[in-house]
């Protein structure tokens, strides 16, 4: 059996996630259906992360095992025309027969776009947070550096979930600004549910003055959900890159 | 009567076109929807140009008559909680008596924006037109330059149309490439129907060795609609700027 990886980019708007669900659309739901068109043969298909509703890629990492000899090239030329115009498949390579898109992952890195005007924008409604009122990025910059360490992020982490370890080591999380859109920047070796959304609501609360610029070590530290701020809307977020161990994911 | 313009923006992408159409929506109707909403009285827009189905705005100039006193200010705001997420009142301001935002006009700019790469983009696919192969935009620029002129353009007018006057100015005409985007760049004091798609549809075609890259001038001179090229998509279509004589229309 081969192995084949697929690197995806999506635009998330139309889709209720990357999860297969039974009555509504989702990223791995149509490409599933590409993939039994091009393969007539139903393959799983396992994804890097389970983006949210709304949630986009900028770059993304799934496999699949076939038994089919369809090169590469002709693999991604196909799967383009048979999925809609808001998923690309941007390359396909074989891996090792382990490889997993998930489990394999080193580290991956979140972008957040937020679009800082008081004017509305037609043309990011879907794919920024349209946010008002002027951000302080310097302030905001330096308050993110704090998200750095390893620690037990529960206090960044949506009730509800079900994950039994809660620490994860956030290598860097920047804030910059360029003209009229500010991005939030965090790579770790893992996320909690909704942790990037909570970690950029705390954020906007700073800059609100709801909550202290020097509060997000010990919210960290106090594991309490409620001493971090809101969760900051999906239309923003962006899976931006996947990391694997060098020589791991492409084998020629 | 208060004679107020309205500066807009919007992705033209759910459109069908500018113009009021029964069974389909269009930006003037949800124009004319928000302000009847907002006045309580049905006002006719006159708007500055009638852009074609899935064509874009940057800048966009309508006005109205009213005799509310709404402040300019609170219509902004209240005009874009009214419109569609994709439809955007970036200024209103009162004009004199007489102003009408598309005879007024004085001359146009409109850009046509190509996503230039054999790799799909799903960020772009409403808002750019894909061309997978190479434009060469050195080649591309010399050859537009051709398009500047005062001249009858009927050869760069789309058939069934009934403008009796075909004589255009068209003062600036380029081709300028950033990174993965090529972008067609034209002015002119009025534009036959279809002409800019037209213009574009011609570079691709002397791209791609169909139209010698000599040939505008003499396809224009021969008035010709079958020496000229395809009309390119309406989805990298964007009216960008609108002129006005100076003064005359913002009257503070």
């Amino acid at each position: 059996m081969r192995n084949l990886i697929l690197k995806l980019q999506y635009d998330g708007s139309r889709y209720h996630g990357w999860q297969r669900q039974n009555n509504a659309i989702s990223v791995q739901g149509v490409l599933e259906q590409a993939i039994e068109k091009l393969f007539s043969a139903h393959c799983t298909v396992y994804g890097c992360s389970r983006t949210d509703a709304g949630v986009h890629a900028n770059e993304y990492f799934c496999n699949f095992r076939t038994d089919k000899n369809i090169p590469c090239d002709a693999v991604i030329r196909a799967m383009n025309s048979y999925l809609p115009y808001d998923v690309a498949v941007l390359d396909c390579r074989e891996a090792a027969d382990d490889f997993h898109a998930r489990f394999h992952c080193v580290s991956k890195e979140y972008i957040y776009r937020i679009w800082n005007s008081p004017l509305k924008n037609p043309f990011t409604a879907t794919t920024m947070y349209h946010y008002r009122y002027r951000l302080d990025e310097k302030i905001l910059n330096e308050a993110a550096k704090d998200y750095i360490g390893t620690y037990d992020y529960s206090a960044f982490c949506a009730s509800g979930s079900s994950v039994e370890d809660t620490v994860r080591t956030v290598m860097n999380a920047s804030v910059k600004r360029q003209n009229d859109e500010v991005v939030f920047t965090v790579e770790a070796n893992g996320f909690l549910y909704n942790m990037v959304r909570i970690m950029v609501g705390t954020l906007l609360n700073i800059n609100e003055g709801k909550i202290d610029g020097n509060a997000i070590k010990n919210i960290i530290l106090s594991g309490d959900r409620t001493l971090a701020g809101v969760t900051a809307p999906p239309q923003g977020l962006y899976l931006n890159k996947v990391h694997y161990k060098v020589g791991e994911i492409y084998v020629e």
